[in-house]
């Protein structure tokens, strides 16, 4: 008899695998080399091997129940050893799974990180003062620090002030907070566990924070949310606009990122099941505008030329001074920065992904609002920014949204019928930047595009093409191309992609393209050099590479050299976090990366037109 | 025709020469090996050689009205270079004048210093940013310093947030003020020279300031008050007391002090012409009590057993945080303690004395309200404070007073006959501590007390001595000696020494001297192994040292091996203030040197109340 299987679909890459019925999660991953963390061995007691099972989970076993926290219970986490795979399964591997002890893992890349936090907490037990021994409070709690290793640290003065009170009402037992070189809080000796912090990738349009367990490494809750920012401007240069024409818009646009950042912490914190009283320090990465509001720095001399910063360092600045909602006394460290357009975000990917330690010819791409493009080897790293603008996040586009539910994800061309997927299979709701690459993709692959962009009329494709040529209909008086029906969408209105959406993605992708031929032509490469393309980014993370290649966002690069490296710049703030020599690297990154002012290229402006350009279509 | 000469007396240390009528008081000085700084050669340019003149100053030179500061010159003070001396002169030479540069001087002992501050202002010319260098403010300003051989700074992000508008306004060509490893402050660049810090000893009874210039290193201008906490208690027990009665006593006392001490900083500044803002820092060293209160570290802890300070450590503070009006940015060091009864000032000591990297043995004495002792070389060094009370400051004695005009400094028995001396040779105020040890030595020489310190009458005295027996009168039913009678006096009062004041003597000059004893006990040396004496503190510095083996005070010492050393606590401070390398100096001195706790030996007592007795008189 054979024996019976079931269909498993592991999230988020889709992989799916035939999985005997009775086997475990855990064993079925592990066959299958989807790595998950499970030090136990598979008996339940390690909660490395969470998996969220979203539709019909199992009851949680006792071993669940015990490992997990009821908030993650109702979430539906489960240990994947605890699991027998019974039935048909989609399962979500979350983020803190995927990132393994001392190892940070984007979703191609694998680094490892030493643990080696900027904070620690260390429970010591001080032999009492006595006559024999009078030691004053602060020596003897450093001396005991010192045995454990810890040694040359300070004590500041507003620290001293509560130590002798504290040390008597803890009995000499404290469970020490120790920030950089710096004891700075005294806790109760069962509290020394709870150790976080969190890591943040502010970006233009999206916030992406990542509350870290400092005693292991690991990612105990990921937190999103869009950057509230945004409703004074899509990208930076609206926004320094704004703080130009508000008296207090700096300080409002600082409020409102904050004020999310301090929802993130909290949201983690419930996930994860701690106060956000144990989280001691944030890390941030994010482009210079955000790093410069954020740390309440003057703007206006990034817009205007010659297009400065106030300052490009690392700095550390208490939590409170900034308006962070974590332990009182916990603080703040920002990576440095390269220039006004090339941010921390991108030392973050560039740590995360260790170009600066490689032999070989990379190219990274991080579109976001902005595309940064770093190009180089361990020898010479070059990096630029390019206007790529929001469209790829969903914005300036008629139908546009960001990569939630209902949003169309994938467009196929099955000869002319359009195959549409969306996000958890729900009605279309609109448009995220992988459907719009995947929809202009197909339009040109469909001859409805030519090589400028323009769309053709419906007479002119209706020969070769009749059905793509009904899809061609006008709006508000510009010609828009159908790609769902009211029928197909929840909202009763179609959803359609307008000659002026198409326009966007040539900007978008114009701009990237060229950027990346410039930076070859200054590294003295061609595209057939670059060993590997690293493609970083919320939405990199989901992009189809021969899409890309058939619109022209990627210049004629081999599909097989384009690895997918997710939030590298959010990997990179978790590596900031989780060992502070790293701040180091960091700052030997910013300093030493060239950074290639494209604007000031007298080619430029010509490449960039000659890169709107569409590759030939079929048509 | 022989030339003529006039007497001139040399202030503090009274050497007194004849100098030939025209000749500079300069070259007087110079002749007689009295060290005074005249690096222009005497060409009136240099503004090293000043000297007060307080009795019928000629009028200044035109060099003089050039370098000197209207209010300097309202204080009689001249360039010794520009006064000829055509009639008898008394000139002091003011402590600024005797601190040579980078060497710092106390009235023994001379160290050299590295000018090396912690505190540093540098012009610098930044070139403005463009598109092609378009480094950040803050990297360009760094990167200007580096340039200067200032490396490795960081800017803070409150710094950071003034700059671009900062660098602006002053056309990109700060002077940067540069504390520890952050460059803090822009100022003109006109400012450039304006760089100061004070120095602080403060003691129990008294305050001293050293206002420096850090550009040179030199003592700009002194000031000095009695600490106004006196008010609340003669030594520091009695302070923390108060603490501990009164809710906000902690409180009061440091708001008691700051005052103090901003008063002395704007004192200094007047007095060198300077405004408190181009103070950028303070050091300060003090007994362990001073330090806690200053910093507002809970002192309760300290008085009871077992007797242990908050924090021993070294401490930076912000002014702003302190209290202390100086540079809104500016810094507070505050120099690292021994243990709860030997504090930073007698780190100061030691390295002013630089006893910590001395192959001799040597003994030093400070002794204020409390008396510390340190005894070792480099190999080994031991500290231990003893309660000397406030006695030889002028507390707790009947007609006790600091060492101030009318205070009888001097007393010296010629035959039968008292011989008094008061300071400015003003009408007899009361007596100091120089004046108490004097008094009790030549009522021991005079037979007038035995060894037990016991007052004989005046019927047992006479037969030897008739005219010390009429000094020894009755008041308020305890024996007493009268020193100045009405007639004597101003205030229509005589003074007189009593049996109380003389038991306050025995106590404070015993303690000292059993302290010495267990010390060397300890160390396993003989008095007369020790090769020097070095006696420091405002106090001793004025001390006869024959005097004070008269009473016991020192024991067994040769007259010979004795050195004043002047405020070597504040000369330690003001070292700590010109050199930061010598911080780390002062934690390894700190941390190193044994501390004896003198009560807990249980042969104290015995030698203590052993001590307290007299070397039998003559009588």
């Amino acid at each position: 008899m054979p024996q019976k299987v079931h269909r498993v679909v592991f999230q988020p890459d889709g992989r799916t695998l035939n999985v005997p019925h009775g086997q475990t999660l855990l064993e079925a991953a592990q066959a299958a080399g989807i790595h998950l963390e499970a030090p136990c061995g598979g008996k339940g007691t390690c909660s490395g091997c969470r998996v969220i099972i979203p539709r019909d989970a199992p009851p949680p076993s006792e071993a669940c129940r015990r490992e997990l926290a009821g908030e993650e219970i109702r979430r539906q986490m489960r240990l994947a050893c605890q699991v027998r795979v019974e039935r048909e399964l989609r399962v979500v591997i979350p983020e803190e799974t995927r990132l393994g002890d001392q190892k940070i893992l984007t979703e191609g890349i694998e680094r490892k990180v030493a643990l080696a936090p900027n904070v620690r907490k260390v429970a010591v037990h001080l032999p009492p003062p006595s006559v024999s021994d009078q030691r004053a409070d602060g020596e003897r709690l450093l001396d005991a620090l010192a045995e454990k290793g810890l040694t040359d640290l300070t004590i500041d003065v507003k620290t001293a002030r509560d130590l002798p009170a504290r040390l008597r009402s803890l009995e000499f037992h404290p469970a020490v907070v120790v920030i950089g070189d710096e004891a700075v809080h005294l806790d109760p000796p069962g509290a020394a566990d709870a150790c976080y912090g969190m890591a943040f990738d502010i970006g233009t349009t999206t916030l992406a924070g990542y509350l870290t367990d400092l005693t292991t490494g690991k990612v105990a809750a990921v937190a999103s949310r869009t950057n509230p920012q945004a409703a004074y401007g899509d990208d930076v240069i609206a926004r320094i606009e704004y703080c130009g024409r508000e008296k207090s818009g700096a300080r409002q646009l600082q409020a409102l990122v904050v004020d999310a950042m301090n929802e993130m912490v909290a949201e983690a914190c419930r996930r994860a099941d701690i106060k956000p009283s144990v989280v001691y320090e944030v890390t941030m990465v994010g482009n210079t505008t955000m790093n410069h509001l954020l740390l309440r720095l003057p703007v206006q001399q990034i817009a205007r030329a010659p297009f400065v910063a106030a300052s490009a360092s690392a700095h550390a600045a208490a939590a409170r001074d900034i308006g962070l909602k974590i332990h009182p006394l916990g603080r703040v460290y920002t990576a440095p920065l390269i220039a006004s357009f090339v941010g921390a975000d991108t030392v973050g990917v560039i740590l995360a992904t260790g170009m600066h330690e490689s032999n070989r010819l990379r190219l990274a791409l991080d579109i976001g609002t902005n595309g940064e493009i770093v190009l180089g080897t361990r020898e010479r790293l070059l990096a630029c920014s390019t206007a790529a603008g929001p469209a790829f996040e969903g914005a300036r586009i008629r139908y546009g949204m960001r990569a939630a539910t209902g949003a169309i994800d994938r467009v196929d061309l099955q000869g002319d019928k359009l195959a549409l997927h969306t996000i958890d299979d729900a009605p279309a709701v609109g448009l995220c930047g992988t459907g719009l690459i995947d929809a202009v993709a197909a339009m040109v692959e469909g001859g409805v595009l030519g090589a400028s962009g323009r769309m053709r009329s419906a007479s002119d494709v209706a020969a070769d093409r009749p059905a793509l040529a009904r899809r061609l209909v006008g709006a508000n008086g510009e010609r828009a191309f159908l790609l769902a029906d009211k029928k197909e969408t929840d909202s009763g209105h179609p959803i359609l992609l307008t000659q002026k959406d198409v326009r966007e993605v040539q900007l978008a992708k114009g701009a990237v393209a060229a950027g990346v031929e410039m930076m070859l032509e200054e590294f003295g490469a061609k595209i057939g050099d670059v060993e590997e393309v690293l493609l970083a980014g919320a939405f990199g993370n989901f992009i189809r590479p021969d899409r890309a290649l058939a619109i022209g966002l990627l210049p004629g690069v081999a599909v097989g050299k384009v690895k997918f490296v997710g939030n590298a710049a959010g990997a990179g703030a978790r590596m900031l976090l989780v060992n502070r020599h790293l701040r180091q690297a960091a700052d030997d990154v910013a300093r030493g990366v060239e950074h290639i002012e494209l604007s000031q290229r007298p080619d430029f402006q010509a490449r960039f037109a000659e890169a709107m350009l569409f590759p030939a279509g079929k048509a």
